[in-house]
């Protein structure tokens, strides 16, 4: 097979795309699909600074070491989320990328902080999945990291493969507020909240994992131990089935959505946060989620050493 | 298990709706599902005629008993696709389920009409999939037959699983007007359409199946060789597997569909048909979509004949 772009012999095939690439035309294409997302959805601009979320694995990586090639002003952010080898590897991942690229990395360990509270604790004690438990702390500290380091934008490495599968997830419920807020680029709604945006929406897993390998980047293989058996998984690899059937079916299912059904949805959105009683973060309640979540975790670990039933 | 209304032994599980069933109660839970759908979409009234769409598979049969146990007109609707054994085979229990109630039953054979053409001969000329021709031919024969036959509506026996996987497909490709015109209930947009309703769209292929076996109806258990490969059966194995991971899940994305996302699609809504101005019938274009597959067909052998390349 030869390369789409230069006819050189091809190490790359990417049905979706109806394409193949030898490798420098692919790392070209790569490149040129962050760009041209975070043109075509106004994402960043050059003067600014953008804070990109880390988790050590394939995704994130690429990302940062695109928008750093880019040119763009990044500063990683890794969050110790305290689920014991798999958070000590990927930490490591972490370090040893940004300092092989000279770039200036934040890092909070969550046991550290105010809280005092890594993620088993939090689905321990609250009995939820741990991904619900990490989705709300993990937003927090995101958010929290981005209002204190005065940062202008907030990066995730979301792939086209998690936006589609966290689209079939809204859509087979119809979550018409979920919906309404899947897009790629988050404008700010309360003062404390920073632009958030998802610059590898388009890009499929397979992609990022070709750019990684290419580029060299060393980072953690494995899925987070608590992922296994989660929903997400599962829609990922309906998605996966329905792929192979007819390439090209995930980029369309995200793209039409996001071009003829989102504002159909949008429609429906308005509610703007407040501001937390208790941490001034915004707020859809009285307090936060992650202040909801503290709380709970604190009036059920009191209880349980009063030696009340849990 | 225990039935879930009369504490007797159950004989059937539905996950989906948290139940269990002896004989009795299922029959009647069957039957109180379909009277629900046609009294909650006001589907259809005592007094009109019903033409009603059997295949000879499970579904339509199934559909056509309950209508006739609860009293209404209805007669039965069956077309000759063409289809060599399996044509014969679904006309043969059609007849069978007719004669032995006393259901009166129009048989519309394709080949033998004005066009001459059957399914497979459709597909071959065109280069259409068998499938696809056969959706616009089984519109036009159904739209004809009931107006014709002066019926009030035409019922199909869409059952949850067709439902659920139209929609996969209109949503994996975010098909607005699809999605605009997915309801039970298609009320005339032409003086020669009928009312259009589908009692079984909450019902799933599994109820439909218990009900026929414990009702003695003999029916058709094959597919329809052409549908093998067909993407409709592809998202129905992806829901499938979705529905095994999560009883309900087909339910839910049917119905909070129609509840909270319909709405939102049914304002693109709008083209209303002319009047086919080959045969007089409703059309979006200049001629129908039959009467313009007719056309190709013709023009298509007539050209073979000539000897020129199709």
């Amino acid at each position: 097979m030869k390369c789409t772009r230069c006819r050189a012999r091809a190490e790359v095939h990417l049905r979706a795309h109806n394409s193949a690439f030898c490798r420098p035309c692919f790392l070209f294409f790569f490149r040129r699909q962050v760009e041209r997302a975070i043109a075509h959805e106004r994402m960043c601009t050059p003067e600014e600074h953008l804070l990109v979320a880390v988790s050590g694995g394939k995704d994130s990586l690429a990302l940062w070491d695109v928008l750093a090639e880019l040119g763009y002003r990044t500063t990683g952010l890794y969050l110790g989320l305290g689920i014991g080898a798999y958070s000590t590897a990927s930490h490591a991942k972490v370090e040893t990328f940004a300092a092989t690229r000279g770039l200036p990395l934040r890092v909070v360990d969550l046991a550290r902080e105010e809280s005092g509270l890594a993620i088993p604790e939090v689905a321990r004690v609250t009995r939820r999945t741990a991904c619900a438990a990490c989705g709300t702390m993990k937003r927090h500290y995101f958010d929290a990291a981005a209002l204190e380091g005065g940062f202008d934008v907030l990066v995730t490495g979301h792939n086209l493969d998690d936006e589609a599968a966290r689209l079939m997830g809204n859509v087979l419920r119809w979550q018409t507020d979920h919906l309404a807020r899947q897009r790629p680029v988050l404008p700010p709604t309360h003062p404390r909240f920073v632009r958030k945006v998802k610059p590898l929406y388009l890009t499929g897993e397979y992609e990022t994992a070709v750019y990684a390998f290419m580029r060299g980047i060393d980072y953690i293989v494995d899925e987070c131990p608590n992922a296994a058996g989660a929903t997400q998984l599962l829609y990922k690899e309906a998605l996966n089935r329905l792929e192979a059937a007819s390439p090209g079916t995930k980029l369309a299912f995200v793209k039409e959505f996001l071009r003829s059904a989102q504002p159909a949805f949008s429609q429906v959105e308005g509610r703007r946060p407040q501001d937390c009683t208790r941490c001034g973060m915004p707020a859809y309640g009285e307090v936060c989620s992650f202040c909801s979540l503290v709380r709970e975790v604190q009036a059920k670990t009191a209880r349980a050493a009063a030696g009340a039933p849990a």
